[in-house]
């Protein structure tokens, strides 16, 4: 039995107390000064109210005034913050970590590095430790397709924990594992969280097609929907995602897997990723769309952002053509508030045939 | 402007009036003898009951009665029988073919050659035909996300023309396509047709989250469904998908497109593939189930027979171990009237932590 604390009490953070707990680990949900609300509540009844459920017996709430008591000789943190998140996370955190004490990161994200080129979110992670903590930090990250909210309701699970020390994986695994949160381990660490990240950027242009069936008035007089379309994005962001894998240093070979088209397909499912897609296709400018989801976290438009702010580096370099990635492209005028048609005859390489 | 016969008047054979009718094209859609009433319908008044529209201009219909003057002078055949018809198709119009009309085929589905090894719908058709077209008959077959009532909606839709013979996919898909009707050529034939027939077998496997759902109640009290293990079946659909696919001679590569993914996805929304499997899923053996479906094509239920008798010889000849494709297995096993748990620790690999 080890302690653990989660730091970031929001769905997936929470989420991770449900397996943490059922293997009869010290759970200690933290929460940041964002989860104040929540936190009081699991103190004064053990509700928590964005999971809409008691929390499991052996799992203690600190607020952020209690951090340090809630670190104090933990065997294991959880990472849980959202991407904005991060670098709050390496500040507060960052002095606290010896080098001994694991993190396992649940962050979904994209970063830049100093130079402007892509940089995986525990990479980011670890580049805003303070130095003496920076290169020594145990890092690893969950993949995989994780509703939070199933998980919290013991439903079948199946996540890929990522890293570079193949023992830490193996160890964190044993750690967590129930039987019915079911975890694969990888150390293709940069693709699983290429993969994490481009997910919800994909997904956006997947709800596009939900948004344009809306703005023709719903489904017509025969019951035709826009699953054709939907199935076609769906498709050409597998494709787009293997490359942008690979030009991360990760193997393309995990998109037609969990991290890959498995978190993409539940992603895909429903929520604020889809919905903004949903609110763009049918019309709504960027900022519109924006305003209806106020205060939701959307890490889809910032990925998108990020990806798209990196691919000319990419092209000066030779490592990308112009005429590549071209939902990621669109999807990237969409956010910077430029509409348009989707770019279909450019999907999958552009080898559609053109004749009249 | 050239003169096509469509051979089978179901929803698929039936859609692709549209398109070639939008092109300026001669369409005679010719029912089978399955096809009697639709055939009668379109004739009487044009409507069309099973895809509940009426025929575009420039579409004919021919009862089988009138195969013969159907088939007078056309320039191509779409084969739209179902997997089922093939052998009547290829008795029906192996005598008419010259080896000169192409024939492009929409079936999906696999079959055993004389040896009892896998064989692609085309393969198997061509074996079937008489002696003296064997070998000569121009063929190309559809792969993708297609739902043939958004096809007939004149709903965004990408396809794959798939063949031997890049020149006859070229002249093919600059027949057909129009600014709704995408077309992608690939000369991976056996690639396109495995994934055409496999995301079948598949989504029945999907659809069996949905039925363990509906078996314990529905949504749980905080609406936790089971998108996490609908999720997990889906990636090591696709898993297995790739494996497949490179047994039967194609690209894995082509599982992240539209011929893989795309089509799993577009399958996976809902439609008779999804319900048998909810049907299993729920507990019911597979003779209720098909009971309750009674009438329906299940090319799902043939897909996961055939691949299923085929793997032992594929063992015996070193291409395959035992412990690879257990979903592919497991499907076998439920639809030989044999229940069970879904091997969740199998998927992937199998890579899974088992540590206590």
């Amino acid at each position: 039995m080890s302690a653990v604390a989660i730091v970031g009490a929001g769905y997936m953070g929470s989420a991770m107390a449900w397996p943490l707990a059922d293997r009869g680990h010290e759970v200690r949900l933290v929460g940041t000064h964002l989860d104040e609300e929540i936190i009081a509540s699991c103190k004064s009844s053990g509700w928590h109210p964005k999971l809409k459920r008691r929390l499991p017996g052996g799992v203690s709430p600190f607020s952020i005034a209690e951090l340090e008591r809630g670190l104090d000789g933990v065997d294991l943190i959880v990472q849980g913050v959202s991407s904005a998140g991060v670098a709050w996370a390496a500040e507060t955190l960052g002095p606290r970590l010896d080098g001994h004490i694991p993190l396992l990161a649940i962050t979904k994200g994209l970063a830049h590095d100093s130079g402007g080129s892509l940089q995986i979110l525990p990479d980011h992670f670890d580049s805003l430790l303070p130095a003496r903590a920076r290169g020594r930090v145990p890092l690893a990250a969950v993949g995989g397709p994780c509703i939070a909210g199933e998980l919290a309701g013991r439903r079948q699970t199946c996540v890929v924990f990522a890293g570079r020390d193949a023992a830490l994986l193996e160890r964190l695994a044993g750690m967590l594992h129930t039987d019915y949160y079911h975890i694969w381990t990888s150390t293709d660490l940069a693709g699983v969280e290429a993969c994490a990240a481009l997910k919800n950027a994909y997904v956006l242009g997947i709800g596009l097609a939900t948004g344009m069936l809306e703005a023709v008035g719903g489904p017509d007089e025969a019951g035709a929907c826009m699953f054709n379309l939907a199935a076609a994005l769906f498709a050409e962001a597998a494709w787009e995602m293997a490359r942008l894998v690979g030009l991360l240093g990760g193997d393309p070979a995990l998109v037609p897997g969990l991290p890959g088209v498995g978190d993409m397909f539940v992603t895909a499912q429903g929520g604020r990723t889809l919905t903004i897609g949903a609110l763009l296709g049918r019309g709504l400018g960027i900022e519109e769309a924006l305003h209806e989801l106020a205060g939701v976290t959307l890490e889809s438009v910032d990925a998108i952002r990020v990806v798209n702010r990196a691919l000319p580096r990419m092209e000066q370099d030779g490592r990308l053509r112009e005429d590549e990635l071209p939902l990621m492209r669109y999807l990237g005028e969409i956010v910077a508030g430029r509409a348009g048609r989707i770019p279909l005859e450019a999907f999958f390489g552009g080898q559609r045939s053109s004749e009249a």
